[in-house]
């Protein structure tokens, strides 16, 4: 079977058939008072819904819900908000998003149990329920409403992240969108972040999940930024349906292309999310080959492109490159110093453990780069994976030394 | 028997008797020419010795050295330079170090097994050898020569760091002393970074490695500055003798105040290179109580003192709680939200996992302190920890994107 994916321009999370968004300014987020902040994710027909959450022991309310309300599987609508993250906020956070959900599904003619929900903004402050009730019933939904929801879901985020693509196999034709926020408390082995994935082909649920959880594994859980974790992260996939198609099942002629999709707008938001890191000014992109299995691949590729040191120094575009070998080092992956080769962008620093001349003037440059490309050969087996993080700069604590004053 | 154990003003790695130490400007440290980077520490007699190095893969050839000879038990001197880490420097590393510890062997009249070697600084840089031969010649041992020998090791480090104590058990009297240099790269689980130690008493060698391990446990392996780990941390232990007491063995009478003495010093220093962290403004001190484990208390406090935006918090003195508990949530101990208080300073912000009301300017005037001390209780056991960190600033970037340049 033929088959093609395409990226839809100027795409969004309403790009599959049957999504409608909007979004209003509530007036949830502290000193921003034109600023979207409140938006509905709706989908004419129910869908057939999976997610991902937070690792962290402390989840916010919206978490919980969420949890509670997959187990059916089946979801039609999200809400969600900015500016306030409904965390370490107790009862009455389950309350305010139970309240929230019902508010939703009473102006859209579901059931509160088909409303999902997500937060995202400052721990331990209550959900401004006043606010909320007021805003939720000016909320218009449209087929183009994506664009809106990815500016109501953003924090300190400084552009929108969003994406859809197309798929053509054989005869069938489905549109995969996705939109995201990052920024800060991104990190691998979480959900990482707010992201919401829609699709109107027909999914089989138990496929979905693994489809979910493969796409993540090579995106959302590859990107770090600061290493905390939020209390919030969330991962949200929603198929309607909507396409005829027979459903994909994990054995379905349809199966891998979906999946090469999936994967393709996870990657895609995944990088948008890395070079978006607060106060970053760009991106690195971490390869690591030659690795024995792909969980050391992965680890060795995170812990590179979490390392602080590493971090300012491609901030500065100072190359330090023993940095990046000190933090392969201690990431718990087996390495063998005179094996490993490492480049920066294409220049080869290090051979077999050996350190090479390099023009220190070029390597300056190349790290001067919106894209900066760190790759080591591991030379100890086969398996690859590829880590995705930004520079740490002055920025980065400015932005967060006065995030709630 | 009475014990008493009193810091020593002024007090230095050669407080205990029969250590003598010295340094020079051997011109190791770019852009930096009057600044001393070389030192010896030298002991009268042979010591018993011991040490803890770094749990990074990639280790430098000092480490390697350290580690061969280490085997025997057995030191009388160490040669120490700043500026050149000897990392990722392959065979020919291994033969500088060898060949600087020659040079120092011949200069007193030891064996070079009888050396031992530590370095800091850039990695992936050779020695300067012809520097190094020249310089060694020049340095001048003597008893007061800890204040130079602490100067000597110093990278970004604003302070020396060294401490000294005497102790008091009986008719017992000996001391014990110590240096470090500390700044970047400190994290948990590793020995951290350079600190020697001294002291006069007679120590056997078994005890001596699991007083220090312990020591280590309650204070460097509980400070972190911006977890990365170093391939060069090293801490060594020496004991010279020169006391005429019973050897201590793990049942002596003098086994106990010998650890309480080994606690205070090693604490103090690790105070001291948490409040020096590259940029710091601040020390951060976290006690975790009520845990239902000795190693998930320090789990636990470890996270939180590491946490990049609790760092950036309390350095804007911004009173943005729910980091702490989001670090905590993401450590991997067991916690349950509606159990935990937490308290910064003596203010009560979470009692029950409940919100409480603040003085939001009062907050931030402690968090504006030398000290701001975090503590929690979990409420699940009756365990304690306590872990040191600094906040993060815009100069630790600064400094860190600038490093070799």
């Amino acid at each position: 079977m033929e088959t093609k994916i395409k990226f839809i321009t100027s795409g969004s999370v309403t790009s599959p058939r049957g999504f409608h968004a909007g979004a209003t300014c509530a007036g949830i987020k502290k000193g921003a008072k034109d600023s979207l902040d409140l938006g509905i994710l709706f989908s004419e027909v129910p869908c057939v819904v999976t997610g991902l959450f937070t690792t962290n022991r402390i989840k916010a309310a919206p978490i919980l819900w969420c949890q509670q309300q997959l187990k059916s599987g089946k979801a039609t609508a999200i809400v969600v908000n900015s500016g306030c993250a409904n965390a370490c906020t107790g009862e009455q956070g389950l309350e305010d998003t139970r309240e929230t959900a019902e508010l939703v599904a009473k102006d859209m003619g579901i059931s509160p149990e088909d409303v999902l929900a997500a937060s995202t903004g400052v721990i331990g402050q209550p959900l401004p329920m006043t606010l909320i009730k007021t805003a939720i019933k000016q909320i218009v939904l449209s087929a183009d409403g994506g664009h809106e929801l990815a500016q109501a879901i953003m924090t300190t985020d400084t552009f929108s992240k969003e994406v859809a693509v197309a798929v053509r196999a054989g005869k069938t034709q489905f549109t995969i969108g996705g939109v995201a926020k990052g920024a800060g408390m991104i990190h691998p082995n979480l959900a990482t972040m707010l992201c919401f994935l829609t699709t109107d082909a027909v999914v089989d649920n138990d496929f979905l999940k693994l489809a979910l959880q493969r796409a993540a594994d090579i995106s959302f859980n590859l990107v770090s930024i600061d290493g905390d974790t939020s209390t919030n992260d969330t991962v949200l996939v929603m198929a309607n349906g909507l396409v005829d198609n027979e459903p994909i099942l994990p054995d379905s002629p349809l199966a891998d292309v979906f999946q090469q999709a999936l994967d393709k707008v996870c990657v895609h938001l995944a990088k948008c999310i890395a070079r978006d890191g607060e106060g970053a000014t760009r991106l690195i992109e971490v390869i690591v080959n030659g690795a024995p299995s792909v969980a050391e691949a992965r680890l060795a590729a995170r812990t590179v492109v979490s390392s602080p040191l590493v971090k300012t120094a491609v901030h500065g575009s100072d190359p330090n490159w023993g940095r990046i070998l000190a933090a392969v080092g201690r990431s718990g992956v087996e390495v063998i110093e005179s094996k490993i080769d490492l480049y920066i962008g294409q220049t080869c620093l290090l051979r077999a453990g050996k350190p090479l001349p390099f023009d220190e003037q070029n390597l300056a440059q190349i790290l001067s780069g919106n894209e900066v490309q760190v790759s080591l050969n591991l030379n100890l087996g086969n398996e690859t994976a590829i880590a995705w993080g930004c520079d740490l700069s002055e920025e980065y604590v400015t932005i967060n030394s006065q995030y709630t004053t």
